[in-house]
């Protein structure tokens, strides 16, 4: 029978697994809904429960914060890494609803790609949360925010092909400024996986 | 005669106290403002005259940590707080300019709505501050930092519902340009009492 | 013969300067590109190279403190002020690419003012990371800071300024959509040096 000196600080990274797989669960469904986009879809509730669960993990982990003595890296990382990743979902639930509210009734060509590209950062953050036990796979960890960096730039080039053909394309400027406002959203959700990134990289680099 | 060892603490909070007085100020009389809108009214000089004397308070707070040893809390902390504290009053002053700038006639039924509610997290936000003086009061300063949070929700559905109204109601794209730019400014200054108390936490965390 | 204990922390240093360097050439280069503006100007392909540069720096910090065992300053801040200065970089290059994509003909009279602006706050910038290497200029260093942050005020109030234009010369919204953006993305370039300066002050303020 192993013992272990640490049970509190497995539970942390139970809980920051639990908000990584919320994080890659409501960039599936976003993407899944704009495969076949229908304003009435019930997947636009169904990335918002998943907001609300997301919610909840958050206060798990500041509430356990506060009453945790040791904790596995610092006190404020926890903190940080708690409050961004949150935001990723609340940016993805987001980007959802403006497309319901603004009564969107054709999916561009570039949310999908952006969509796509907003899953894959998702899958690599993940992955360096699961990592994140382990501080000798620190090399891994941080080819893992590599990635986010990298498909954080991809998305930024998609976003500009995509604000560039609606000016061409569109002349109503009312679906300019609704778009505009969808592409930000769902761009600032991939920039949120890249500030995840660099608050990991940071914890990583004050353990090297 | 009580004898105080920590002087220059007190101080800090006093600082602290002054610039979560001149937050409220500025969110009330934006509030006040959006009463009675009048775009020559003198409310608007007041909100830039609170907004200059809050830039000096957070100066007063970086120039004693300049020469202070002994803080309350983390130098790095008290900076920060300092910095967001002032960006609250920044871009309440900001949306009180931009209503001017941008000549509006006639104020939108949302727009106080979401000005009430920066007041209310304002509130919340001075509230948690006085409560920084005493640590043991831990849990209450996290209950404010939970109303903040829950106003910050409040306050993205009433520019959800803003913004949806502006493209039903509005065929004129340059005032849904400006609206728009108005929610955010004001939607922004709440995202920032929601970022001070993120910090307020955290700080109540490294010390809990 | 100096024989120097630090020789990996004036390394660090280097690569700063080194990246400071790079800020202040994407400004100069962008106010040279408005100076003259052609859609077709290979400075826009210049400003890209050096946006990559800054890149292959970034990278260079961040794989250097994962290999350092002992830093100037905390490794943390390391990493966050290598991050924030890259963002100048990035934004400065994003709003010349918005000129290009956007197919501008004509640059407004508040935009250069604004490059100049951003172009004068990255020099501010580059003597405060000089200043670094040597602590007992702390207040020389705060006030290339509290410049920075005079400069950010008053690319605020030309960007109010072209902004109240705007509305008031363009009847055309897709024109005023266009130069939002890029008003916002050169004044958002000049906060991400003024976030640069308070993570200085805060690092000045840890050693103080």
């Amino acid at each position: 029978m192993s013992f272990s000196l640490l049970p509190r600080e497995e539970k942390f990274f139970d809980l920051f697994e639990d908000q990584a797989e919320h994080i890659c669960k409501a960039a599936r469904i976003f993407k899944e809904l704009l495969g076949a986009w229908d304003p009435r879809s019930p997947l636009i509730d169904k990335i918002r429960d998943v907001e609300h669960e997301s919610d909840i993990i958050t206060h798990d982990i500041i509430d356990k914060l506060n009453r945790t003595f040791i904790t596995p890296f610092d006190r404020e990382d926890i903190h940080e890494l708690a409050t961004e990743m949150d935001d990723v979902v609340d940016l993805t639930q987001g980007a959802a609803a403006r497309l319901q509210l603004y009564k969107i009734d054709k999916i561009t060509e570039e949310l999908p790609q952006l969509a796509g590209v907003l899953l894959q950062a998702t899958e690599a953050l993940k992955n360096a949360i699961l990592s994140l036990t382990d501080m000798s796979k620190s090399r891994r960890i941080l080819d893992y925010c590599i990635e986010i960096n990298r498909l954080e730039n991809i998305g930024d080039q998609i976003q500009e092909t995509g604000m560039g053909k609606l000016f061409a394309d569109h002349p109503d400027p009312l679906q300019v400024i609704k778009w505009k406002e969808i592409y930000e959203i769902t761009e600032t959700a991939i920039d949120k996986c890249e500030d995840v990134a660099n608050t990991i990289e940071s914890i990583v680099v004050k353990h090297g």
